[in-house]
């Protein structure tokens, strides 16, 4: 198993290799289910963590749906820090806070290219109860109210 | 080998996997040397290629040095987009030009985590001649004037 830097101890719960399936809601589009991959993967050498995921639309014909991946960095007074880009055409840099086995990250920054979806706000929390995680995503978009846009509960299937 | 979405055939000679050499320099840096290994995957179903890279020093003990990783959208009027999220706390925003074998990538935005080096413009120029690619990285960064940063020339290991 590969270890997470010391000083990314703190978020050491994150990585390994995740599977599951989340549901999706947002007041302009219609509800969907999916099925995820997650893989958070340490250093090597360097403390950071880098993130990726992949999602297909739960059911037989399981097209893709989404895709991101960035990494997350130990920061300094703020929390640690994530940096992702996401398929959508969509950046994100968002700081965090980890309480225990729960990290929260909150967007500082949300930039997109020009014919992405507008999003100003996101936020990203994720709790892992042994080899169980369970993570919620909230975004305020497209001149909607910050809420709830994906739920997921994913089992890892391997460590490092 | 895998294929890039119709709407992505003027870009379909960057997929495949590729390694090689470069060099950075920097007026505040001392110059070093690097090799490379850089992945262009295509979809799948979908119009994107995935992106990531990873450089490690050159030479004996070869630490890592960067990591990047994103995604190439087919885009709209300004041409194709580019997202991606750096291991060095920077996400970037670019629009491209392609021209036959070559394309040039310009950020439109580029934005820092709280411990990030502060990054104000970047351009990325590749250019592929057979199962050559070279490229270039133009950056304005720390108050320096923009210039080139990385030259790199890579060869591709493996199609799709």
């Amino acid at each position: 198993m590969s270890r997470a830097h010391p000083d990314l101890d703190s978020l050491a719960f994150l990585v390994g290799t995740w599977k599951g399936h989340g549901n999706g809601r947002y007041p302009t589009i219609k509800p969907f289910e999916y099925v995820e991959e997650a893989v958070f993967t340490p250093g090597p050498g360097k403390p950071f963590i880098a993130y990726r995921q992949r999602t297909r639309r739960a059911g037989a014909a399981g097209e893709p749906l989404h895709s991101e991946s960035g990494y997350i960095r130990p920061g300094g007074p703020d929390g640690p820090e994530l940096v992702i880009a996401q398929v959508t055409g969509i950046v994100e840099v968002h700081t965090g806070r980890v309480d225990s086995n729960r990290v929260c990250f909150r967007s500082s920054d949300v930039r997109m290219s020009p014919t992405a979806v507008e999003v100003s706000r996101v936020e990203r929390c994720i709790r892992v109860v042994g080899d169980s995680m369970r993570y919620r995503l909230w975004m305020a978009a497209v001149g909607q109210p910050f809420q709830v846009h994906l739920e997921a509960e994913l089992t890892r299937v391997q460590n490092g």
